[in-house]
């Protein structure tokens, strides 16, 4: 039986698994297995905490869990000491539930090696410092007012450093009290029927951004696919079927990648001027990363009629995990949102508000684009150079912008069965056909989704070479 | 022309203002007031901080708010220099709006000096110190994990933490797959239509919490007023007409305080039983600050037949800027949520979730519930007091729970009189008839809602003194 203050634990610090949790995991799986035996007391937390270089309340947190569950227990003025674990009612239930979800992960781990996610960001070289020095100064600083409630909409100076922002860099022009802070896009779009009242018929550009669709469908509202040329999406089906709403993508459709030019805005906005009730959603997710060409202003910026609803999120150019998106919406709407909804509270913490704001206005948001904009561009033009050295490889498009590349593949398989095959050897790719929104996106030759912006040159070389298996029949 | 070096800035710490706008403020009014001389240099950022006793990057914040507006500029290697203001163009404008912006915060603090919110929480008492300590570790060794994208749902460890306080305190049997954490009550009621279907008819006592009320119509539910008696919403009615959603607050009904008895459960439970498409909402919003009488269990807890939604949050018991709430849907109703809302990523960001979650592992949030249920004790203890010694105060209802106490006044105004009255004299009343659906709250005599949550015992003095001056008028 090893002394239990002798116990090394193995810690692996890429974040993946929180710390106290693996510090419990292993804990409990030495009990379990009987390393420790019962009655033996536990090292202090002061010790192992030095013993293992971390701080003090993680191991306290593993110890927490490890009480809370039985494993075992805390005796006043004594420490902690291993219980009996034979009589843990629901010991075996409780193991048998944690064993598969950690199974799950691993097999899932072990089956997708690369996966080339379109939406998947570079969290490696995110300004975590500077988001810490942020983020601790708030807390240790503001931390009075981080607690008292703050306006519905979003914090004011947050909604100011956002405007001056979408100005600057995207050519919207807009006031704070325009702009709505929100939990998310999807969030921000259930706002619109209270906004613009229900049962309106949608169209979109198809493919299309699914999630946006099929919200708009748990919405209650009519989505139609509208057909798309080279210049994005039709006016024409637009006139002929009443339409209400229109979503697009103008500066870098998803998934095809297509820039709307400005002869094709005016013809959009012309035809929202038309009718009061039109009115059209300007998605602009991506529109940071651009590495060809001068990047293109906002559908917004050029709207005289108040037609515009424009989109935005820091998802890509921050986090996916932030959670934080904005909506700018024109003055007539704006009042009937004060109207209706003033009542909803902000639907993000005011401590993320304040920090996304400190981190825009102290100019690291900026540095941090510009430095992703470079490390994105590396990635793809790394990415092109390996993709055009494949014979597999018919057309690629879309690559001027954004974190993906669409690509025509040579096969005789379907791009579906592509990524069944490319599933079965590890890697993860996306079939275009997944993002019709009615479902006909056969095509004459298969076309696939490839992200780059969450994988090392190393996986991209990797995944492609483990694709060259599959592309290779034919 | 005084020294910028010798520059003395006055700095509040009560939060109300972040400390970098106050430095911001201070010299941008020097500047255009004209006490700085253009062309002069400001000290460092590393000398102002050691001298004003703030960290530097709380300089660095106003700096570059300065350098942005136009007030002061960088120079390379140099330092930071006052710019010649007078050409700022939009500087007249700016000055305007500000200066509104401050009246109006001013205006509004000399207005209102004592606001008996019955929805104000104590932030004064909040563990602020293990709330930092919590995110400071989160932030340092977890930062890894914290941009990496989570759960719809929710992080799982954060659920099961819930799960498990949920059972302890509030007797609720789930399980953490049947909890959806949410960015908000609001949030979450915006799922109802998209789980349950829309034109839905709801039920609802009146008065009751109008946000609710609302936020349903805002999703285009029907919305009926259903009597209450002593023993809270009756049966009866919803029998008559077709209901198809009770929204209730059975451990303490706002705003009559009302704790609805067994027997009145079982009937609501049983009316529920009897057709497929018939679901209770459980509002338990103020269930944790229970001042008499043992703590009554959920009516989820004695549900048997998957028929209530359970709504419970955070904006009370940790604070309303932290705004997380959560669900917990029957296992049916959560399979239709994982077939249409799947795809929705967590409203409520991972760092805030991860923190909430060490905060209620560690032990911080149970020492903090039972540290502020004797704080709000005393406060009420002492309203209660203060209350009896009034000739005006007919009748106190409700003082058992929750934060905020209900008064019938002796008066021949009405409510709402009563409420401008007040406003007139600085202090803030809510009158009951505001919280009625249907309006037609006209009683004999008049009652208000006067909450203590946030108040200190100073403040109830001297906002019943004041309240003294406008009651006896009878």
């Amino acid at each position: 039986m090893k002394k239990v203050n002798e116990m090394m634990i193995p810690l692996s610090h890429d974040g993946k698994i929180p710390l106290y949790l693996q510090i419990y995991e292993h804990i409990k799986r030495e009990i379990i297995d009987g390393k420790i035996s019962c009655e033996e007391k536990l090292p202090s937390t002061r010790f192992l905490s030095a013993h293992l270089q971390v701080s003090r309340s993680t191991v306290e947190l593993a110890y927490e869990q490890l009480v809370s569950e039985g494993y075992i227990e805390a005796r006043p003025y004594r420490g902690y000491f291993i219980c009996d674990v034979s009589d843990l009612f629901d010991l075996g239930e409780r193991e048998k539930e944690e064993i598969t979800v950690e199974k799950k992960q691993k097999t899932i781990e072990r089956e997708i090696k690369v996966d080339f996610s379109p939406t998947a960001v570079d969290l490696e070289h995110f300004a975590i410092n500077a988001w810490r020095k942020v983020s601790k100064n708030l807390l240790y600083e503001e931390s009075a007012s981080l607690f008292q409630e703050g306006e519905g909409i979003g914090e004011y100076a947050l909604r100011q450093e956002i405007t001056r922002y979408l100005y600057q860099s995207r050519g919207v022009s807009c006031e704070p009290d325009q702009v709505i802070v929100g939990a998310g896009n999807e969030y921000l779009l259930m706002l619109l029927p209270q906004i613009l009242g229900s049962n309106k018929r949608v169209a979109m550009e198809s493919p299309t951004y699914m999630q946006a669709c099929e919200t708009f469908l748990n919405l209650g509202y009519q989505v139609r696919a509208v057909e798309m040329d080279m210049q994005g999406i039709q006016i024409e089906p637009l006139i002929q079927e009443d339409t209400d709403i229109v979503y697009v993508m103008p500066s870098h459709q998803f998934p095809m990648g297509t820039v709307m030019p400005l002869k094709r805005r005016m013809e959009l906005l012309k035809w929202a001027a038309l009718k009061e009730e039109r009115y059209i959603v300007e998605d602009d997710h991506d529109s940071e990363f651009r590495y060809k060409g001068k990047p293109i202003p906002s559908l917004q910026g050029s709207d005289k009629n108040e037609k515009v609803i424009y989109l935005g999120t820091f998802s890509k150019s921050i986090a996916p995990s932030v959670r934080v998106s904005y909506l700018v919406l024109p003055k007539k709407l704006m009042e009937i949102y004060r109207k209706k909804c003033a009542f909803y509270a902000s639907t993000v913490p005011k401590v993320q508000q304040m920090t996304i704001c400190a981190f825009m206005r102290e100019g690291h948001f900026e540095r941090h684009l510009n430095k992703m904009r470079s490390i994105y561009r590396k990635k793809r033009d790394f990415f092109l150079e390996e993709l055009k050295k494949r014979k597999w490889v018919k057309k690629i498009c879309g690559g001027n912008a954004g974190m993906h590349i669409l690509i025509e593949v040579q096969s005789h398989f379907s791009d579906e069965e592509l990524e069944k095959l490319a599933e079965g050897i590890g890697v993860r790719i996306y079939p275009l056909s997944k993002y019709y929104i009615d479902g006909n996106g056969m095509e004459e030759s298969p076309k696939i989704l490839l992200g780059y912006g969450g994988l090392k040159e190393k996986e991209i070389e990797r995944g492609l070479k483990e694709l060259d298996k599959i592309m290779l029949f034919f």
